[in-house]
């Protein structure tokens, strides 16, 4: 009954987090949780929120929420994605109202305040003596661009690691030439799950099997030592460390990176990536692993790429294959509720019905974050039980333990800052 | 993380507002200000909530709510009007639950517990040993009528200045006749924003280009000095300089008041009063400015009378025309959601169908009102981002200004009263 | 403003609460005492929850909800009622999503983790070194059953005296035979009010003439003392008189116990039981007091039985006829929601449509239902006013005292340990 002791609480979770468990519940249910994640995490890293291929011409423009904040997302004159808060420098109105559009200038529909894409604000009506133009641009937000993919800022300092991770991930993900990809389809899943719960889920395949439609195209090994692999995947394994003998051909031959990097908990901007072959036809998530788009992604001689995924800590994961390209971006929209989008990429001139058909694209995916959003609302709903008590993560699970373990480092770093 | 705080950043943040520009977000977003605004303003001041057409007979009443208040209005024998708390004596129960009716005496369902129109309790079955009807009359709220408008203020010693405000507009309002109209009908639209963002778009017309159906009939230079009209306007104040000449001569030759009165934050119960012409045929708020009733509220010689418009503090505006009336009473539901109600008066013998026609009556303030609440919506959702930064009100907001002056003068001189 | 007084002002409420009176706003209306109630009457008493007849075989189960708890009630092999936590013991899934099944194994389905109905785990894929499955049973939840009804306590340690009180309630009920009944059908209300509103509208008879259907089969001079009857009820009281008389005649030669016991708010575990006649043919809830089940519950000479009722405090009350039995739970789920469970009993063996019919089986009670729902949403939307003082129970509402005093006592007991 004495929120006083709240921040204390707070403190003393975070710093006595039991490694190799879930986390405690507070963590997961508690608003005072979410508001720190959000103002240790959410405003203070970098966040995947878009793709280029959302904003194809000057002028173009997305708006992303992130908590109580909104941004806008606009290519400007000289083909750059910028960003700004989308807040009207008068009385503070939502300027942008919608997810996508064009703009010749950013206008605010309330009182006509007219800004520039770059920010500026460029005519005002009525306007008190004294009053400087210059004072009232749009407030800008950090953005940067890697192969395609968009990323913000809130915090005033961005994590300076982000360079370096860019050049480390850019020559795995530039063959797949997104910046001139167009989205195929674009898809909003609210989960009834905190964050952290999705996020996950997303980090082992110890649940795979309540994947049926992911199962027969992935090899759900992903997260097994080779000494773990249970009995029952042991043939998958076999098949698996063939097609990857195999694929190391190709992609040699290609001069496709592959190396794997793994540096989930180690630094600032967590992330991992690794090039590694599908199963059966071996080139998209399809139900027989055949390439879902004719029309590729870039000049590649084959279509039996496999994947090539990403994981970004806190809030994203991304597979590209030589056919398409699918995004993940997870955001916080309340202690116990998660958008999860999801952006499938193709070729910008493939053409719906004659290369790709949405259905085929999508299907594998949609039914497996369908099914992921059902045992992430029972996750929360089981957590939020005062007999729940954290329990041992597998050795399938570690890299849930390395997003957790980041989390928290994230957590102190923040706690430690503001004292 | 320490609420314990809060009421410190309240008092801070009430006495360091800055002049000429629009509120912090948190007297427009947290729950501390929309609690501060029940108590302060709310239940504090005289508050707008009725017109006395809505209960023309003794027995009638109507059931206001206001915050978690709820007020009966009800008209007692001596067709006097006359407020209580719509709460039983008993265990507490909500008494009337329509929003108006018309009764005999006051019956509460639950255990029949029966009180007259004038508050009495009048009859128990089962009473205890001992048990006297007289301590258990229904609580009373204070309540005023002026000229057929219905305030109640819930405070134990309502604002003393009252009846001087009373005195002096109701010479204005009087020859409208409003005691005798009736509701011809009324709308309540819950717009998803604070109270102050919606009284706020009331004073001013800065924003009126986005207001179509306005714009054809009235003069949109409200707000204005003269030195300020826009040059887009410049032809309209002339068209208005012109009207405004003929209608003064109108008004002295019926003896209409029509003298400018602007007390808007210079007083506890601010206010402000105006006749002066509409555009076009310059009768009514139509689309050609023509009458939408042919019998109109008096027996005025010519339809031609402009509006004669009533702003009062916190929550309220009114036109009165030669055909019709409106009033407009703002009432918050949640820090982010607040009701408007507006109320269409004709003379209580016009017949619908012969001497009026709904739409044509209602036609431009339902769309006004759409899209003032697209407006709100969209400023409470733009001053929620923590990006928001208070802008400068522009010389024609200064009616806005004004709002929050006295907004901000009644805040400090409670927070004074409760050290 | 301040919080930190918050729990001082409940331990001040709760210490000053004057007898005879509905309680004080906060008690119905503030989340404190939500938490309050959860914490020192939901998790600490027994609480009824559901019939044996919902889990007639091995592996059947139901799922019961309080507050944030979710509990599993499933019988095991030995036909024997257990109770477990529904949270698994691994990341904390909730396993059982339906309210009602039927397993070999519980089996979380998220990571397979698989507990036999004795709650201990069974099997686990991919474990860690060391890992020890005895340390990871499901919780186990204290469960009693009396004469078929189920009984949770979410306490380390409950109340010592339930045993007691079942040693004297089940001689009542037993020869009803609930424990070989079946459920014909059950319904889930949600109340518009707190849970102590719905317990206390249960308690009193006051508002009786709000309920038509329910008057025509019922007595409805409960809770009048014989001086107090009001003369409206006068000829009842003497109908009943004699019905009472031949009643305990038949009771006497059956061997059936009807003495009346009330001990309501003299121990922990409260409770009213008594044995009396229905008016009409005095054999059932329907509308001519017929009986509604042509299969008696057991092998009784006549259906004119009356009704056997148990009252028990915090949450729960049943009826017993010859012919059904109706049970009602009432479980808190906010502050101002409350679920109000109605489960209507039958023999195993009788056929719906030949030996009952739903629509008339259930009809006296819905109808009640449904109006006490007004009732209690009525007295909920009340006491939120801060207008509202508690008012005198009158005498014939002296069991809703007794439950108001059960329920101060009990707070008063958990305030003091947990100083």
């Amino acid at each position: 009954m004495n929120p006083v002791t709240a921040a204390a609480q707070v403190t003393e979770l975070v710093s006595r987090r039991p490694v190799g468990q879930s986390l405690q519940a507070p963590f997961y249910v508690d608003e005072e949780f979410h508001h720190l994640d959000i103002e240790a995490v959410f405003t203070r890293h970098w966040i995947f929120v878009a793709t280029e291929a959302e904003l194809p011409e000057p002028g173009d423009y997305a708006t992303v929420t992130l908590g109580t904040y909104s941004v806008i997302l606009v290519r400007d004159d000289d083909e750059d994605v910028r960003a700004f808060h989308n807040v009207c420098r008068h009385r503070g109105t939502r300027i942008l109202g919608e997810e996508h559009g064009s703009v010749g200038n950013i206008v605010c529909g309330y009182h006509r305040w007219t800004y520039g894409v770059d920010g500026k604000l460029l005519h005002v009506e009525s306007q008190a003596p004294g009053f400087d133009p210059t004072c009232f641009s749009l407030r800008s937000v950090h953005v940067r661009t890697v192969a395609g993919l968009v990323f913000i800022c809130l915090a005033e300092e961005p994590p300076e690691d982000f360079d370096e991770v860019a050049t480390r991930i850019e020559p795995y993900l530039a063959p797949h030439n997104l910046a001139k990809a167009k989205v195929a389809t674009q898809t909003d899943l609210i989960e009834n799950g905190n964050w952290k719960l999705v996020m996950e889920n997303n980090r082992e395949c110890y649940h795979c099997t309540g994947h049926p439609e992911l199962q027969s195209c992935y090899f759900p090994i992903y997260g097994y030592q080779e000494q773990d692999i249970p009995p029952v995947l042991r043939s998958t394994y076999e098949r698996y460390q063939q097609a990857d003998a195999e694929a190391r051909k190709t992609y040699e031959s290609l001069g496709l990176p592959y190396a794997e990097i793994e540096e989930l908990d180690t630094r600032t901007t967590g992330f991992h990536i690794h090039r590694e072959p599908l199963d059966l036809a071996g080139e998209s998530y399809t139900s027989d692993g055949t390439a879902a788009c004719k029309r590729l992604l870039a000049d590649f001689p084959t279509a039996r790429l496999g994947r090539l995924s990403l994981h970004m800590q806190p809030n994203s994961w991304c597979h590209f294959m030589a056919d398409h390209a699918i995004t993940f971006s997870v955001i916080p929209l309340a202690r116990d509720r998660t958008l999860l989008r999801t952006t499938w990429l193709v070729h910008a001139d493939a053409v719906e019905g004659a290369d790709y058909d949405l259905d085929t694209l999508t299907k594998v995916w949609k039914a497996t974050n369908d099914q992921d959003a059902v045992f992430v609302a029972r996750a929360q709903r089981g957590v939020s039980s005062p007999a729940y008590l954290p329990g041992p993560y597998s050795p399938t699970e570690y890299q849930v333990e390395a997003f957790i373990n980041w989390y928290i480092t994230r957590l102190k770093a923040h706690l430690e800052q503001q004292r």
